[in-house]
């Protein structure tokens, strides 16, 4: 089963806002064996819009467009949907019925002639209620190829998603399954993984297939099985990661989805009873914030320092000022005295220190641009690493977070 | 002067990853005065890349492609431009000393044969070169349209973009002007603010275009200008705000900067000479990582607390304990004495504070889930708001972070 994803708006083409709906679409429909052929967004043009639906026309079995339902004259997609179905829009009494009641009795606002026009549909469409917002979707066939139409505001999207169009397909429609998993590395390159794995990768069945998805410091093997079988599926995928696991011994961190590296970090702090805290100079809070994304996290993450300013390095983390002098700000013995200090202050088991120079300019160091010190801190020792993560400043700020993680884990991993 | 984007990726087609790659390659191309018509993301598939370059091929001016450059299997972008080019692949020298230097030199890695087949190129390519990775980027000509392809690795793409793909477009191609400006207003909503604007906006001339940019509690209105002459059309354009803006004052908060908030927050406080300091509990580090990802933020970010085990609200930021017990954790008295003792212990001009329940559980507070506060400390004074930002948590922490974000930024906007 087919589909493709439209996505109207000016103002994505021109980069004002990046557009999010078509991912949590795409995650959607993949979970309920439904392969996204293509994602296209599209400008607020009557012509751009018959153009791209009549080109989906008996192509795919599904189009799921986004955007320009709302009250305004740039809001076109009701109008040319109509048009395209060759239909008119009728006034639908139930959605009426809950737009009055939202605007007058929730928002407390006198209702308009716009917000009374949010209840016309086309008279050939099945509505899905919105009930968070004034813009129904639409559901709509011709031919062999449905039409989804929903709301550009992401929350809206979602909910009708959920409740109404996904229930709506899986009674509707015989589908395949198809599924993912995704194995984590840290440390060790692509080029070299792929080397590593040619073999077992030649070797993989026809209906397993291998993705790398690399980012600094970090990549992840994803392998895709599509089937009538759902439980054959994960068997075959678990088999072939059984394995490849020996050859990756090195690197290998995990499972994704369920477990990012800071989900295994939080659990295996947890299963030890032991705690963490941060002092974050050149990735600035990102490793804390990583860490706190996690339900739970308070379990386990006692907090952290950001001694940004070099002199709240001593003020506030209490390193003295002539070993910041002697041995500069981006230094061994700063890196490490900061994963000391912060972890006294939080009485942590566990401590993360990180000072660099992420660039563009030289600042407060004589370190070059690229250079970073991690230093952690275990209830037993420290250790402090030296790097070079070159450029440019947000690639430097993401190898160090992930290294440092990376190496945290290493580190309570080794207690387990 | 017309463009399309395509992206090459199945890990966008199943939602594994969201496509900000074309939204960073529309705002520059749109820059410099380049209509983008469509943007589309499509399988790793040799026929369908093939037929995306096909049908785009004399339609538009531009093509950039992105993705698929990598070393290993599943990348097949290089050797499928090859073949619609009837070309071959050659090394090219100087990005093969180039990866060489990279992978021994600063990776201190033995360069493999996947490293060094990152030097072929089709024969007919210009190479873009491409300093923070092996992949490099490459211009081809067909016919009336140039394609452009480029490595899906963010920061890389962003480099040879900037550095090589803009002033080589620039040089080579004449291209008309575009405009866009925005205005931003609070409290009122889309449909009343267009009912209201309504004559304004039919006498619009036809060489400006309006668009409603609508998110809870906000509206945005863009107007968009093209032609040839660019003083004309930012006249055009501020002319018809001024006349706007009588419309709007209970509502109007300003103009939009074409940057993100965080930059805009930096310029300010650096154009007013000001410093802030952050204290995040809910929001773990993540408002701080924000504004430190924008280069030069160690000229007026001066670090911060994260204070998340409830306890270090006293330890460290020497909140008393019996405002903490009397009023818990997640409270108006606490958020704004987190930001009051943050400003205290980093001498700073401005200070954010968040303390909030960001769920899925209850913890340390009898606050519901969801409830979040948000202190705001300027020179002046301290401001603290409620919210109740209701589910999941990723969703609390990112509304937490935006609307920190905005607060500050109106409170700064004041001063300038």
């Amino acid at each position: 089963m087919k589909a493709a994803i439209v996505t109207v708006g000016d103002e994505i083409l021109i980069g004002q806002i990046t557009d999010t709906n078509s991912g949590i679409i795409a995650k959607m429909l993949d979970k309920i064996g439904i392969s996204i052929i293509e994602m296209i967004s599209i400008t607020d043009s009557k012509e751009h819009i018959l153009k791209t639906l009549n080109n989906y026309q008996n192509k795919v079995d599904l189009v799921v467009i986004t955007g320009g339902l709302g009250p305004t004259k740039d809001d076109i997609t009701k109008k040319t949907i109509a048009e395209y179905f060759n239909d008119t829009l009728i006034y639908n009494e139930s959605v009426l019925e809950h737009v009055t009641q939202l605007i007058e009795n929730l928002f407390k606002k006198q209702i308009t002639q716009l917000n009374k026009d949010q209840a016309l549909v086309p008279s050939k469409a099945t509505v899905l209620f919105n009930p968070v917002g004034t813009a129904p979707g639409m559901w709509l066939q011709k031919e062999n190829t449905t039409f989804i139409s929903l709301p550009g505001v992401p929350y809206e999207m979602k909910n009708i998603l959920e409740n109404e169009v996904i229930p709506k397909i899986v009674a509707t429609y015989k589908r395949p399954f198809i599924h993912h998993k995704t194995l984590l590395t840290y440390g060790v390159g692509e080029s070299v993984i792929a080397e590593r794995i040619e073999n077992w990768e030649n070797a993989l069945p026809i209906n397993i297939k291998l993705a790398y998805l690399p980012s600094p410091g970090r990549v992840r093997l994803r392998l895709t099985a599509k089937g009538n079988n759902e439980q054959e599926l994960v068997n075959a995928v678990n088999f072939q990661f059984e394995k490849l696991k020996p050859q990756l011994t090195d690197c290998l961190v995990g499972f994704e989805e369920t477990e990012t590296v800071e989900v295994v970090i939080g659990n295996l702090l947890k299963a030890t009873n032991k705690t963490i805290a941060v002092a974050e100079s050149c990735t600035g809070g990102k490793i804390a914030s990583k860490i706190t994304a996690v339900p739970g996290a308070s379990q386990y993450f006692k907090g952290g320092i950001i001694p940004y300013e070099t002199k709240t390095k001593n003020s506030i983390l209490g390193i003295p000022n002539n070993i910041i002098k002697e041995h500069s700000v981006v230094s061994f013995e700063v890196a490490k005295n900061m994963a000391l200090e912060v972890k006294k202050m939080f009485q942590s088991d566990y401590a993360i220190a990180t000072t660099g120079n992420a660039g563009p300019t030289q600042n407060d160091s004589n370190a070059s641009i690229g250079t970073v010190f991690i230093a952690i801190a275990t209830p037993e020792k420290i250790d402090t690493h030296e790097f070079n993560f070159g450029k440019p400043r947000e690639k430097v700020i993401e190898r160090t977070v992930n290294k440092a993680l990376e190496l945290i884990f290493k580190e309570i991993s080794k207690k387990v």
